[in-house]
């Protein structure tokens, strides 16, 4: 790849090691990158250093965030006796898109795969069942729909549960604006379970 | 997007100026870039400045390159006297790979495009102009397939015709292990005016 400039191969190497981007997506992105005005360059890559040098998990829900607790841990508008339990960031982030829950998270950076050899105790469940030692009314559980998101559903709500404290799932179902005949049936049947009245 | 932590919106939305990356793949990339390790962080960090800082258009053929001449125009073992003519340094890297070219390279840096305003005098086609000067046999034009790259290949072939340099252009046709039923009609009349005797 040293035909043209080992400055641009090693950038284009060093770019096509990150997650989804390929050896052609690289070599566009470092091509562009090349062509940007200098100080946007800097930028780009302060800010790279800066976010991974500076965020650290809340001391309470375990999301990444800047300080000691996360804005959200820390607003109080926010209902502290509902739990939301996610499995990563990102999934904190789209319940937040939504605008319209009120209670905390918590993160549990993962999910219960025997497959891959992550048990109970690689993820933050400890921290969580530390949390519900506190006034907390509901935990819902929203891990992805996969089999290990399933599975980690199945073991929290069993070892919350001797608690007293309500634990939920959140539906499977038919997207909104989703086409039936495009989607698997083992959702079709989900939406099938998961009817309600109306 | 501030729920979490700024300093990942910060990057999330640095990351998503960058081409070919929507906001998705810019949340996924900067959940990455914080899990990193700091070392790795920082030598991509760095690898993008020094790219940008030290990156030049060579003095003969303008590809980018580090130092004040490519390592192919610099090369006694690549044939001076046959120019291929490229609109970016992208093309020239594919051509590199095919490890089957020996002459040169001339990088243009665009396509003439009326529609988009660039004329001659914005590529680089003088420069071209004054390498034929010296001893040259042949020009390969492969400038894209595209209505630009085919107007430049047009318009650079009528201006070296006079000086009785020969020009030749690449050939159009089906890519090699291309469907026909899934080319469109002008690759497939170009395939058929330009099929040869076998």
């Amino acid at each position: 790849m040293d035909y043209y400039s080992s400055q641009i191969s090693k950038l284009i190497e060093a770019l096509s090691r990150l997650p989804g981007i390929g050896p052609k997506s690289a070599q566009r992105l470092a091509f562009h990158i090349i062509n940007m005005p200098k100080e946007q360059v800097e930028e780009l890559a302060d800010t790279m250093k800066s976010a991974r040098n500076n965020v650290r998990y809340c001391k309470t829900c375990f999301t990444l965030t800047d300080g000691d607790e996360c804005p959200i841990c820390r607003s109080s508008d926010r209902d502290k006796k509902t739990i939301m339990v996610v499995e990563t960031t990102r999934d904190l982030a789209a319940y937040e898109k939504t605008g319209k829950y009120n209670g905390v998270y918590h993160v549990l950076h993962g999910a219960i795969s025997p497959m891959l050899g992550i048990g109970p105790g690689d993820i933050r469940l400890k921290e969580l069942m530390e949390r519900l030692r506190e006034d907390v009314d509901e935990v819902i559980i929203a891990t992805n729909s996969s089999l290990e998101g399933e599975t980690t559903a199945m073991y929290i709500s069993k070892l919350i549960k001797p608690t007293g404290i309500k634990v939920s799932r959140i539906a499977s179902g038919v997207p909104v604006g989703g086409d039936l005949e495009c989607i698997d049936e083992v959702t079709l049947l989900r939406a099938l379970e998961g009817r309600t009245i109306i």
